[in-house]
């Protein structure tokens, strides 16, 4: 299975992404050149999906590196801590961004006898690995998941976890992509997910790219499809997992979870490693952005409420482990109470 | 309690009703002059809302008796007869469509006697009293209502129940109004209700006017901030409902009661008689209406999806009795397993 949409590309000392918020009307192309330009196109979402904004936040730190006027290693290690640092600060709840800047300063700091020129070279080495690794886990994740895929399935999915959303194939929809390469018969029904719209505007698109059949819906009409016995199975992706199987994905995943519980449909997510935060316990220790109130108060700059009024806007929520039937991940599916055994699984 | 916003009035042969549509920018009224133009107004949302529809339809087929150039009273009844199937057409759900025609009809079978002139004008007095019963019905849904807000409450509602939705001051938002008049601290969160966003324009707008404290949410956050404890109780309006209290209302409504049963939050349905449909025994035999795909894939005429996608757009679902906690009513606050009872109520 190829890489189906071309969402993050390193080239020439430039991080190329698809501008996300054009989509779907433009298919956009734009160059990263600084660490300032990898933390503004996380921010404002032009790239988004948590193992996307890991990667890119590894060639984030690249950049920073390479394009620094650099007197002496420590030097380059003080810059490389500020970066990191900034880059930590870029967005809170996606685990991936961590993992990677972690890796690129784990990766620095085990070479640090070299000069510094080949630090750089090993850094870049990195990234490229870790940009490699998501590739293969989207692959490992729609195995896993496809065996739980049978023809005929109605699936329905939240946000954005397809190849947008990774340099792969995705996560959520990855098992979908393979079940439909392998002529298994489904129908996605996508979310819109308020209030960016990576449901409508991303999941959407890149399903009728991928010609899988594929319905629309307002978040709060799930329930009803499931009352009409219309949904087998829920997948989605993740921004971080605790050791106990809590969950942060987007907001709304939550009431999914909720809602397949009462009607005894299966929830999965689908997440790769690098989004387990293994050192905290439970779901109440992930912190969940707050964005901007106009997400809610206005789209495409257009306005639908009143001025002035008072808006709530978490950007996730915390779904419970015990409401998770399972995470796919490129290990294999595992039920909560093992996902703590994953910690000692080797990463990187 | 006065009527806090002109919703709809009788003027001069004309029903004047401010433009929905046109809300929450522009404070616009429109005069509806035929049944054509109430018809017109109803299909597109301009007035809507149970209660409103029905006030609205009966002048609808007051209109029509009105203006048809009328040869003799078998000719008055064969109008009737046909503006009354059309109004009938105009949506499925609203129970109080079906009601308010009805009783037009039955005014003038019953005045069959007397001169055309005079059934048109005892038409007219009917007109009235559907009018201003929802009025006083809205008074005694806020008295009952208001016995189960306590100080401090942060209550939940869906769509918009309000002075927008019928001739007084609501359904589902009346006891609110009665609750901060009588100086209780409240506050009340609003789902955005998508799609045509009902509870961000309308909703927000009218509670806004009302100085009561409230905050916009998009639907999928209702859940997370049910489970952070943050909401004492739902209130909703309802379109419909069953003898069993089954209860037809705007989409997402049986999600949240889903939602209000996992957390234990009490979930309330405020609706006049007139919503009641004692003929269904069950809401399976609720028509729920769908809706153009464009009111999914459009937001104020931008769109916001890739352009010919397949999209599910259900107006309404269906909330089983056993999930609603009472029914607030103009004649007090009943469980499911007491409506039928509420059959033998002398309605009008």
């Amino acid at each position: 299975m190829k890489q189906i949409i071309r969402t993050l590309s390193w080239e020439k000392d430039k991080l190329e992404i698809i501008d996300q918020t054009r989509l779907p009307e433009n298919e956009e192309y734009i160059k990263l050149c600084t660490v300032e330009d990898v933390f503004e196109a996380i921010r404002t979402l032009k790239i988004r999906g948590a193992p996307a904004i890991g990667i890119a936040a590894a060639y984030g730190i690249l950049l920073a590196a390479k394009k620094a006027k650099i007197k002496d290693k420590k030097n380059f290690f003080e810059i490389l801590e500020k970066s990191s640092q900034y880059m930590n600060s870029c967005r809170p709840t996606a685990y991936n961004l961590f993992y990677a800047v972690k890796r690129l300063n784990d990766i620095a700091l085990k070479n640090s006898h070299l000069l510094v020129k080949e630090i750089i070279r090993r850094m870049e080495l990195e990234c490229q690995k870790i940009f490699n690794e998501d590739i293969q886990s989207s692959i490992s994740i729609a195995r896993y998941g496809n065996t739980l895929i049978k023809s005929g399935m109605r699936i329905l999915t939240h946000c954005n976890a397809g190849a947008l959303a990774t340099s792969g194939i995705g996560t959520a929809l990855a098992p979908v992509y393979l079940a439909a390469r392998k002529h298994k018969r489904i129908e996605v029904f996508v979310d819109e997910t308020r209030p960016v719209l990576q449901g409508a505007r991303l999941t959407m698109w890149e399903l009728k790219k991928a010609n899988i059949k594929c319905t629309l819906i307002c978040d709060n009409m799930a329930g009803f499809l499931m009352q009409q016995k219309r949904i087998d199975m829920v997948i989605t992706g993740a921004d971080r997992i605790a050791s106990n199987g809590d969950t942060a994905n987007k907001i709304g995943t939550y009431s999914i979870a909720v809602l397949a519980k009462f009607h005894r449909i299966p929830f999965y997510i689908a997440a790769p490693l690098s989004s387990f935060d293994f050192s905290k316990p439970s779901g109440d220790r992930i912190p969940v952005e707050q964005r901007d109130r106009k997400e809610i108060t206005c789209i495409k700059g257009v306005s639908i409420a009143p001025e002035n009024i008072n808006v709530y806007n978490p950007s996730f929520d915390i779904t419970p482990g015990r409401l998770i039937t399972g995470f796919i991940t490129e290990k294999g599916i595992f039920a909560c109470e093992e996902i703590h055994m994953l910690a000692k699984t080797e990463q990187y």
